[in-house]
């Protein structure tokens, strides 16, 4: 509750943001002594108490820091202080068939563990979701569910009123979107999963990005599917030369390449946004081969910037990009609600999702429908986006201060997730088994990929907003890192 | 809400039960005088009032008729009046691929039709659900859910609070249940398909009954399996000699056997509950081949008689049976909380659990969690079979009454179906596509099969309370089928 009363009280937090951007540009230097509170009062009218409180978060942001009787002084550097990763390297991959899950599943098994410091899970935290409101949305939903009809089963591809409400949140895909385009799924990755399952069948190729998201790799195992990683650049994204190569290459013409699986806006875990230019070049290059694209956005809407990434579906004229996304990072992880516009793949798509379960639950549905109809869904994701961008920042900055010498860390544009590289040695594997025995939850870069690629890497997620407890587990792993550098030299 | 009033006054329905009892035994015969109200009131000892009413319900149940000043008439034939069914033949058939989504597909999609005549979908009518104690129990959750860490992802095998519950209720299999050996699941389908998917690959045999629950065979469809339909007994259930042949047969050994799918307790469609000598002696036969079996019970809980199926789990000594239910069929369809108790295959269900979606919503699963804990969920159930009971018995009367000669009629011993086969050259196929047009709902059933069996059989649902309307329906029914035989001749 207390985030909320933060989030909602404008004016310190403007002056903070405005303050923040003045140290993280450069203006404020690293060790300067910051304006005093009457100076700043007089020059910009804000009350002594709104500039106190302004003071107040950039040090919870660990922006400054008070010195004894002589204000506050700036400790931060700017924030592309760190070089960046080197993403997937430079060559051609074979399809590979994949063997993570038992690995993946031992690590991700914390997920839901409450005692351990989140850097793992790339979530909102509860503090950030509106609560409140969506009580209320609980509430007016629960007077007609439980009468009548309320209980039977629902639609089979999902709630027709949320499916309306969002059709009309997705004019980012360039045109109007029909309610009956749309399928609901239980969370994003069971829509990625849908979408493999309807264009590919056990044995075939499907091309992703290396690194990429670890749950991705699980599903293609799961499927008897190959997979084949593209290197991917923390920038600039997928690599299309590569990509290219891939397609017309002839040795691996006994599996056939079924699908693209990619997460071009604010990726998972490189955190880049993908130029429009270079996602409308990768689609009418699929495209010219008739291969379907599954397209994750499921962070599209936590952009840093003013502006909405573009999605891949924007480019689809063929109806070959199956797009998936979800409310699990913007309004209730627990929910389990997200949707598919699978293009052409519609029919197959309802099919299965028809044999799978025949209907989801609609109440969490339901729940959505009458939060995106009553709330301001708008308002509540520019508090999350800023809240978001402020925690990445603060993790960066952490990490930037307190991680050893050669250390690389993505600069991303969106979403919860940074992608750090160690310095040459440090096993990324081994860092988070120690960080694990104090309680510090993050996520080795290995299970990033197939390949066995990304030892010396790890992720970590800003879902959690910044706090002392925050700092310290970050200044901890810090110094494990910074002792298994030295061990290695 | 009106049902529930019905449920609660005991009295009358106490003397209406007895008073079936003397019909349907043949004590009262068809077209007998039954006694008056005040002879009833003498003998009994219960009111006029309540004689009256009981004899008002005796008439809804369509076993009594009024005649104009001289009391009420026994309407109805003793209950066994039809023939049962032929079952799924004498001989082995060969594994197919299955094809059958499509067409199954069409026909299942006005499920959630409100505008039909419900007597398609085995489901509980939302009159016969305590909706009362489940928004009660939905209050409660919501003072916690919607605060703290409620809305964060749950634990991927399910809410330990609710696995905890049902394990206390899971008796039926012999032995104390641990909470640790159960996996929630979205409804029991779901659990199935995760059953399929841990013990089968592609080109794999699934061994299951002759007729089978259509979703069955949609999932071997679509996980590329095969179906091997063994000819099933609407009495004593699978024909065991002829799934011993199967089993030995080695004709097929290019693709092997990798479990028995089977709904031995309340088949759907044939409604028997296989007698547990038997069931035991499945079990063995499975086990010394090692063939797992997964079974569904999710009908389980619904017997017309005084005690509870067996399940094939009580006889499982090795942990080859995967047991698989859901609260679908008794206590809010919508919900979509089923559970899986793998036995051996624990680590795979989780695995693929946790793969295909992280986890399922809590929402509905704590609100599950929290009825068992405080409302009374066996009185529930004891009322809800009751009336099921008496849907049954009130659409097979009235079967009986308006199908042409040479109708024959399974006697259930729990659950929601009747399966009709038709006399000979009475397609169901056309009969369904006639009752469309008039908006009655029942399924064909040649859906219950891949073998193009059962073209002269319906699978008729009796979920919801009878009724006028209900009457009305089931009567133009007998008329199509009427009509459709003597065109046959």
């Amino acid at each position: 509750m207390e985030q909320e009363t933060i989030l909602q009280g404008f004016r310190y937090r403007q002056l903070a943001t405005e303050l923040e951007g003045r140290i993280t540009s450069g203006q404020y230097k690293l060790g300067e002594r910051m304006p005093s509170l009457r100076n700043l009062h007089q020059r910009t009218g804000y009350s002594i108490t709104t500039v106190a409180q302004a003071y107040a978060e950039l040090q919870t942001r660990g922006l400054v820091e008070p010195r004894h009787k002589s204000g506050f002084f700036v400790c931060a550097a700017p924030l592309r202080s760190l070089p960046l990763p080197r993403g997937g390297g430079q060559s051609l991959d074979r399809p590979r068939k994949v063997s993570i899950s038992s690995l993946a599943e031992s690590i991700l098994s914390v997920l839901h563990d409450p005692s351990v410091l989140p850097f793992g899970a790339a979530l909102p935290a509860c503090e950030l979701l509106p609560l409140r409101q969506l009580a209320s949305a609980s509430r007016s939903v629960r007077r007609h569910y439980f009468t009548g009809h309320g209980l039977g089963y629902g639609h089979p591809q999902g709630e027709e009123v949320l499916r309306r409400r969002i059709a009309a949140r997705m004019l980012h895909v360039g045109r109007q979107v029909d309610a009956g385009e749309l399928v609901i799924t239980n969370g994003c990755l069971d829509g990625i999963q849908l979408c493999l399952r309807a264009v590919a069948q056990p044995g075939d190729i499907i091309i992703t990005e290396s690194p990429t998201f670890t749950c991705y790799l699980q599903l293609i195992e799961q499927l008897g599917l190959m997979a084949l990683e593209i290197p991917t650049d923390p920038q600039s994204g997928i690599d299309l030369g590569l990509l290219e190569e891939a397609l017309f290459n002839g040795t691996w013409r006994r599996n056939r390449v079924a699908a693209c699986l990619l997460n071009p806006s604010f990726h998972n875990p490189l955190g880049f946004d993908m130029p429009p230019a270079r996602k409308q070049e990768l689609v009418e290059l699929l495209a010219a081969q008739q291969i379907p694209v599954i397209e994750d956005d499921i962070y599209g809407d936590l952009h840093f910037g003013t502006t909405r990434p573009v999605p891949l579906k924007r480019f689809d004229s063929q109806g070959l990009v199956l797009y998936c996304s979800s409310f699990s990072k913007t309004l209730a992880p627990d929910f389990r609600v997200g949707w598919i516009m699978p293009g052409r793949y519609h029919e197959q798509i309802a099919r299965l999702q028809f044999n799978s379960s025949i209907a989801r639950s609609k109440l969490p549905q339901l729940i959505v429908a009458d939060f995106l109809e009553h709330e301001n869904y708008d308002r509540h994701l520019r508090r999350l986006r800023q809240a978001i961008s402020h925690q990445v920042a603060s993790t960066a900055r952490a990490i930037a201060r307190f991680f050893p010498e050669g250390t690389k860390l993505t600069a991303p544009d969106g979403g919860y997730i940074l992608w750090v590289e160690l310095p040459d040695g440090v096993d990324g594997m081994e860092l988070y088994q120690r960080a694990k025995m104090e309680k510090i939850f993050i996520i080795p870069g290995v299970i990033a990929s197939s390949t066995g690629r990304f030892k010396n890497c790890i992720r970590i997620s800003c879902g959690t907003p910044w706090s002392e407890t925050m700092e310290q587990g970050m200044r901890r792993l810090g110094e494990l890192a910074a002792q298994m550098a030295e061990e290695g030299r």
